[in-house]
């Protein structure tokens, strides 16, 4: 069973701070003039706040009427217009009245505005930061700010790490789903008979709670608006446009009241899968007319709907080219359909041939979104958004941008990150992954030769591959609630560094002592860099077992159809990109980035073996040569694990016990594959170049 | 729908050569002086022949009084005591009378005698073999000639190829089933979970006809008995003892009229899964109490079961050691309560550390069961026996033989054999494995310094992984019907050739056109080599794709726990097991084996690897270098595939169209797998070696 009192379960919400806050007081007196679901849910959370801070016998005043609360300290909500202020943006404004009168006022153009004041208002509260003279005004720097489950209807999440859906499942099979989850650490390409064999008696999760507990802490960070089903739309999640709506009605209730709005990933193939036509052809008239109705009868269900999300012509999923038409042709069709009623399309770009010959050396798997899509700019429709990753393969632990974000300037675009760790620990090790969406985020694209063009700017906002389930900790890893929160704060505000995302969340989540700061913030801020380095070196990515995913195989992927290869020798790695000899993706990215990647010369060390394929003793910037930087980094890396752990161990006796045991094993478990990956790595290389490690360390 | 009047289904036993034969008009008069649902048996296959045979209008008649049998052309089946007889063993006589009056005797010391001589007789009859004045006297060699499913109760089959099992099923799942098993290609270690969602609603196979006819396929080739369960006991399956006996029962009650005893695989720990006792400590008197109350129980059920089979402290199997007690100890205590009723036990001795560390060469899992077993011998009970995999690993394509073999003279041995083709294409290629059984038979254990002792002599029986599903054809592939038609007659006559077995099987299956014959046994004879030669090379075994085993990953077990290693660097490749410098395995076989294999000079090519490491540029017997050989053997078995299927489709106007497309269809898929196996190992050892094929193909 769940303790939903648990230091796990309340993570960054739990408002232990208030407690030590020389604002609680404020919290007994709230003024409040407008009314809404949304204000409710900000007024309970100013209530839930103050429940946590030990002022039991307090209560909570709600005033109608602003001349009532003279002689207070107090909170006062208030809507208005104010040209300092965009949607969902917010001032929060310190005001000494009279002697006795002091309040701090949230105000903001809409509801949401206000909720997300009083979230930030606890959060200054809970990190005691001094707010007297304050005025702090803060706007979204973007309208966009999503997430995006991998949830199918059966329970079990694609990708997921933390146990099965919180959102659905199935009722008879629902311990059953767990212990398979759990068992094979996620659901694979291998699994669809499995689902196949749970599809029936599907229902939204029986404890909806817990989806008003998750929506909380989504809209706390500012995330406003959720996609609720895995890309990968199967028969069964097909039926969420049609009979099995309710559920998606059951769910967006619920995350109505936090601002959020609900998105839907939808079958391309749907008139064809719901058995209405046989045909899903973009241009087809009938398929239009069905489409048209179909989201009309979906908006008078949930009349506020976000939008649809669509993987199109991907993986084995149906698209536009099974009738002969190009992408625009199919996200258009979709696109005029919602236009109707508000909402957006998102057509994910995460298009390639995932059926490509090892042998040939000539197809590059990075090329593709590029090819795919770049000719097609300014054929989208307004409310359409092209969805690209951050790099052009898949969320390896280092990889360049997506060369798309510096080109179609006509068309809509979202960046889209992994924030389940498929690729970076399965949440098994810690990899706080703020450093890594910072770095993409501020890359200069050299858009039409801007060179203040970041992808923060080039983009309509961000939608993430979220990382939560049923586990107690939502997260599986306690530590990994930190890229749930992260990402939303980056979302919200891209400016903001790793560092001041990661001190307001210890802060906020531990409280603020001051070796529990430090130790936390050591092991995040350096955790991805840890895991890189044990991991696949340079930038050449993979390395990974098939399927899940997890732990190191060298060969894994490098004779499989996936496009995803080392090209290692008894002589050399890496992949040739290159203009002149290699495939060519270089030439993608605007310059001066593409000479960049290009020459070997200015290409950097991070991303050497992406772009080239150099000899063992080829050497680096650092002054190391390739092979001696692939056994430093794997001793290191797997060194810093260990410091990682000796670190944690000082918050033995001032942490929560189960939180602190919770973590250790990780961490445990994140050593145990540290070393599998050091050893694994560094012998496959020494076996392949016959090149001794300069410093004699064991290599297997 | 399976079609049972199919070629595909009907197998050897279509007795379509009846047609032609000179001998068909002794089909319609029988003397039969005995009586027995065995003899019914035989007289049903009689009747079956004689259908088959265009006689339609012709009836059999039977006599029970050899006086009413003159006049005619008759069969004579006659129970009698005969010295040069042993039971099970059969003479096939041919007399004249009178001149109006022939007789073929089928005689025998017990029923199943006269069974396996009228199968032995149609044979005869379908092979058009010359019978006139002929006296031919058969005895098996062996008295345990057994069979071993890997089904389980929910339907599936471990390490199965041909679909789900025709012994057990889930009912309400069954369909389901079957989707996962032809999706997943079988059921591995990874679906325990998946199996527990089944773990309702077992029942036996609804088709008892079908086991009927299996039994006789059986019965037809000499087997004479049957593990009918998975040797990885799980918790249903224990209740195979308990409440679910009935299973048994039916079962038991099909395979009695062919003359087959069924035994069961049990959990050692047992007394604590059906929640009696809280140990299964075999020294503990409760627990000896317990078994022989059990065992009571099980034959006052079926009375002529043919014991138990264990696999223990193997693979995650509980067994004696938990107890600090050794094999001896947990073997005769169960031997001791069979022995009461006349039942065997057999002992599995795949026992090794599967959680072994890669990067320790100190230990061989090679040599585990010597050590484990041969310090035993003596100890254990006379109904015990010993199973010995024929190599010291598992079933790889080429192994040596088990040291084993050549040891424990008071100890009672049975040799195991796969012909549920695991690491040997599943069925999916065509691999005649005949010529490995044989060679292992064959090979001089040197036990006592005796150089006849061949393993053949040193065994009391054979015991073999069947490779028989729910597919229509049985097998899969339809011409891994000649291993299971072949498995049968070696384990009754280890001294026929596997020429003569290809022959005898083509010839009654196919009948006797000479182009069929001589291509098919073409394919069959070469099959054996043609895969290996595609595969892992000289001796060293794995490189598959863990967990399933299908497909070429060179690298896929090498940093595993499985002690499964090939340790190719840039240098060179094999492990060393010389009793210098190796592990020492070598020297586990008796003189001169030992040295054989122990040194490099006398070591023949094809287990190289398995016993030495050596450089790619070692010199093989052939003259050639090892890397060289690699390359040729790899180009070449990919050549004679493409052979395979030109020799196939000479046929494709002669045969069965079904079964000429069925096997058309695995040729095509057995030839991509093995350009995957080809340029994948190729490229694997040319990437690591750097040394260039001297023929200059192309190697990516």
């Amino acid at each position: 069973m769940i303790d939903k009192e648990s230091k796990l379960y309340s993570c960054w919400l739990n408002h232990d701070g208030i407690k030590n806050s020389k604002y609680k007081e404020y919290l007994e007196e709230i003024y409040v003039s407008c009314k809404s679901e949304i204000i409710d849910s900000a007024l309970s959370e100013l209530k839930r706040a103050l429940k946590g801070s030990d002022n039991d016998e307090k209560t909570q005043v709600i005033h109608e009427n602003e001349k009532d609360v003279t002689g207070f300290k107090y909170i006062s909500l208030v809507k208005k217009e104010d040209n300092s202020l965009v949607n969902d943006g917010y001032k929060i404004k310190y005001t000494v009245t009279d002697e006795k009168t002091e309040c701090i006022s949230v105000s903001a153009r809409n509801d949401t505005g206000i909720l997300y004041g009083v979230f930030a208002l606890l959060r200054l509260f809970e990190q005691n930061k001094q707010l007297k003279g304050m005025e702090i005004i803060d706007n979204p720097k973007k309208d966009l700010r999503l997430i995006n489950h991998w949830d199918n209807l059966d329970g079990t999440i694609e990708r997921g790490f933390a146990g099965t859906s919180i959102l659905f499942e199935s009722n008879r099979n629902k311990e059953i789903m767990k212990e398979v989850m759990k068992e094979i650490g996620g659901i694979t390409a291998t699994s669809r008979a499995l689902r196949k064999a749970f599809n029936d008696d599907y229902q939204v999760a029986t404890d909806l709670d817990r989806i008003n507990d998750y929506a909380r802490m989504l809209s706390s960070v500012g995330i406003n608006g959720a996609i609720i089903n895995n890309t990968n739309v199967h028969e069964a999640e097909t039926y969420l446009i049609d009979k099995k709506i309710n559920i998606v009605k059951t769910i967006s209730d619920i995350f109505n009241k936090w601002g959020i709005k609900t998105y839907l990933s939808i079958n391309f193939a749907a008139p064809i899968t719901l058995k209405d036509l046989e045909t899903a052809d973009p241009l087809d008239e009938e398929v239009k007319e069905w489409w048209k109705k179909k989201v009309q009868y979906v908006y008078s269900v949930i009349p506020n709907l976000g939008g649809f999300m669509v993987k199109a012509d991907s993986e084995g999923r149906p698209g536009p080219f099974t009738y002969g038409r190009n992408h625009a042709d199919g996200a258009n069709m979709l696109g005029e359909a919602l236009a109707l009623y508000g909402g957006i399309l998102i057509w994910r770009c995460f298009v390639y041939n995932c059926r490509q010959d090892w042998r040939d050396h000539s197809i590059d798997r990075a090329k593709a979104a590029y090819d795919c899509f770049e000719p097609l700019d300014g054929e989208f429709l307004d409310n359409v958004y092209l969805q690209i990753k951050n790099g052009p393969l898949d969320f390896q632990v280092r990889e360049p941008i997506s060369p798309l974000f510096g080109a179609m300037d006509k068309t809509n675009k979202l960046l889209e990150l992994q924030i389940t760790q498929e690729y970076t620990g399965q949440q098994k090790h810690v990899c706080y992954l703020i450093p890594l969406w910072k770095e993409a985020l501020n890359i200069i694209t050299y858009a039409n030769g801007d060179s203040e063009s970041n992808i923060a700017k080039r983009v309509g906002g961000i939608n993430a591959i979220v990382n939560v389930g049923s586990d107690e900790t939502w997260t599986g890893h306690f530590l990994a609630q930190a890229n749930l929160y992260g990402y939303g704060r980056l979302a919200w505000n891209s400016e903001l560094t790793s560092e001041e995302i990661s001190e307001e969340w210890i802060n906020i989540t531990f409280g603020d002592n001051e070796l529990v700061m430090k130790n936390v913030r050591k092991i995040l801020l350096n955790s991805w860099r840890a895991y890189e380095n044990y991991t696949a070196p340079l930038g050449i990515g993979w390395m990974v077992s098939p399927g899940h995913h997890y732990g190191p195989d060298v060969d894994g992927y490098e004779f499989s159809p996936w496009g995803t290869y080392h090209r290692a020798d008894c002589k050399g790695i890496g992949i040739d990109r290159t203009l002149e000899s290699g495939t060519g993706y270089a030439g993608q990215y605007n310059e001066p980035l593409r000479s960049k990647y290009n020459n070997l010369e200015t290409c950097p060390d991070d991303l050497l073996l992406f772009f080239h394929h150099v000899p063992y003793t080829h050497v680096l910037k650092s002054g190391k040569t390739v092979i001696q930087h692939i056994y430093d980094t794997h001793f290191e890396g797997y060194k810093v694990v260990e410091e990682f752990i000796s670190k944690w161990k000082e918050l033995a006796n001032i942490i929560d016990k189960t939180l602190y045991e919770q973590v250790l094993e990780r961490l445990n478990i994140q050593l145990d594959s540290a070393r599998d990956w050091r050893d694994q790595v560094n012998t496959y290389f020494y076996r392949m170049s016959g090149i001794e490690d300069e410093k004699g360390r064991t290599i297997y």
